[in-house]
């Protein structure tokens, strides 16, 4: 069985600026001062898995970018948007390419701007989800829980799968919960965290698209056969999400399994998340960059000198200070969510700076 | 009765860093949005007093400067300091050109980095005061106060003096109170703040010097004679304020009065004080500079965008932030004070940045 690996990579981070841009979002950046970006981490991370059987979809405008940042095997695999028309569109057609060049093949598809702490653990767990995939299930990787998240959707596992021990039948995916539920879910302990991470054959994935939207996915296996289709039939595909278009229908159907998860993932969404990535040097703030740039007193938190100035913080606790050589934001930790609310601001007064 | 007005402008402002620079301090930079300096709203104030009869006494590193944001007439009485050497040599050797060119003066002392609300009560207090020291006495402007502060000095008031109703004897000069000291004096009625104001004839500022240091007198004297003497003679004077000098023990010999002044008074200190000075135009922090470059939510304090660069601020009430086009300041109004403690700090590791 041949693995491949699909990352979208796509996504503005509007929570991460103004270290994310539209034109240069937050895969392509260290972010966690690793001195590779999230991209190249994830594409390191597959490379045990899938080898070279990497196919990273990306906006037009990032293709460039994107490809100059991966070794020429998995460069050349690149494939473009026209425009953006959501994930399903994205890994439906990597998968579509993959299921022409490759029918026995099993993918797995993550996103470019995940981090993920223990690649060892990673990569033993999608291999156990690869081997339910090649049964012909829809796998997706639940990870065990550590906190009442209300930022993610949840995974209410079912029955255990025969001959898969350790993995199950996904009774139900949820959406974002409250608090409260979150916090049922945590402590009963039957429900896992969708990261988004999912993993099928090829076939299966389109044919369980196909179940709901037998013209999408038609039009997906059209584009792969003949490319130069994908111009005019790519600005009329439906723009949602897998987890709309394909895995919620698909649970419903029994046709959804659930691996285990059991390493650290974080999607970096915003600068609290960030700032819990960064390796602490003392009791000042986290610093993604050069740390002698920043200058603090009785604060933590988090400082970015991406402009190349010095920083100095007296006195702010939790602060968040990102200073990028064409803009400044200073907020919390506590408030770093509402960055997404400035940045709906600045799209109507300053469309620029976004 | 001529009256001539000595402005001295030193001192680096260090907790308004990194906007007032050792290179280019507070003085010289417009700190209410006024579109004037501190040093030009200073002698525009000091105008309707003195005219061109205005002598300026700054370090010779800022002398270009200064005089670049004076009238020619004023510019070219600017005195220039071979190096600092604390008020009483600065305003001591204006005091002897003075009293050299004009006898019969009286002159003032009023700091270049200071701001007064109302220049016509001002003006009228001054007059006040000037009547006073025709008769001999070293006049002090005492504040009254507003608030039990603990940065100034204060001023006792004594006994009111025959022939100028409102005048008083100063008793005693006080020290910086502590919060409970301060407290007192402001319920107590009888204590004004000292804004190191004096007005007096130059000829008794100096022989109260010479009371208590004849020599140091005897060189400020001789060198207004021979300005060729400067050179030589500078490095070797007295250290020391105006204060301890000579208001200080003039006070305990009964020479010096106050003027009560009842104008607002700022010294600037820090960025909480110049928060105060700017006008609020929303719910939002006040900005110095360009108010286009600023986008707050949930926040007040100050913000400063001297680097011309955007500055996003989310939910930091009381923030202060000072973007300079080299260096990044992000601190409170409350721990504003704290940034002295910041700029020793950056003395030892950065002082390229100071």
């Amino acid at each position: 069985m041949g693995f491949w690996a699909v990352v979208p990579a796509g996504g503005a981070g509007t929570r991460l600026w103004p270290l994310s841009r539209r034109d240069d979002p937050k895969f392509l950046h260290d972010l966690t001062g690793s001195g590779s970006s999230l991209l190249q981490q994830t594409r390191a991370r597959l490379e045990p898995l899938a080898g070279d059987r990497v196919v990273v979809v990306t906006g037009a405008a990032h293709a460039d970018a994107v490809r100059a940042q991966l070794p020429d095997a998995v460069a050349a695999r690149v494939v473009a948007e026209p425009s953006p028309r959501d994930s399903m569109a994205a890994i439906g057609l990597a998968a579509a390419l993959i299921e022409r060049q490759d029918p026995d093949a099993v993918l797995g598809s993550f996103a470019a701007d995940h981090v993920v702490a223990d690649d060892a653990a990673f990569a033993e767990c999608v291999r156990r989800a690869a081997a339910v995939a090649a049964d012909g299930w829809l796998v997706t990787l639940g990870v065990r829980p550590t906190y009442a998240a209300t930022g993610f959707g949840w995974i209410h596992l079912g029955e255990e799968l025969a001959g898969h021990p350790g993995a199950h039948a996904v009774a139900q995916f949820v959406e974002k919960p409250d608090a409260d539920r979150a916090a049922v879910y945590l402590a009963g302990g039957e429900h896992r965290w969708n990261a988004g991470m999912f993993v099928a054959r090829p076939g299966v994935l389109l044919d369980l698209l196909a179940d709901s939207d037998p013209g999408f996915a038609a039009e997906l296996r059209a584009m792969a056969a003949d490319p130069s289709l994908v111009g005019a039939a790519w600005p009329t595909l439906p723009k949602i999400a897998i987890d709309h278009a394909v895995a919620e229908p698909a649970a419903d159907a029994g046709r959804v399994a659930v691996v285990e998860a059991d390493f650290d993932w974080e999607d970096v969404g915003d600068f609290a998340a960030l700032a819990g990535l960064l390796p602490a040097t003392g009791p000042g703030p986290r610093v993604l960059g050069d740390a002698a740039l920043v200058h603090a007193i009785d604060s933590d938190g988090v400082v970015v000198p991406a402009g190349g100035r010095p920083v100095a913080v007296v006195g702010v606790p939790g602060v968040v200070v990102v200073d990028t050589g064409d803009a400044l934001l200073v907020t919390t930790v506590e408030r770093a969510q509402d960055v997404k609310r400035l940045v709906a601001e600045l799209g109507a007064t300053r469309p620029d700076l976004l």
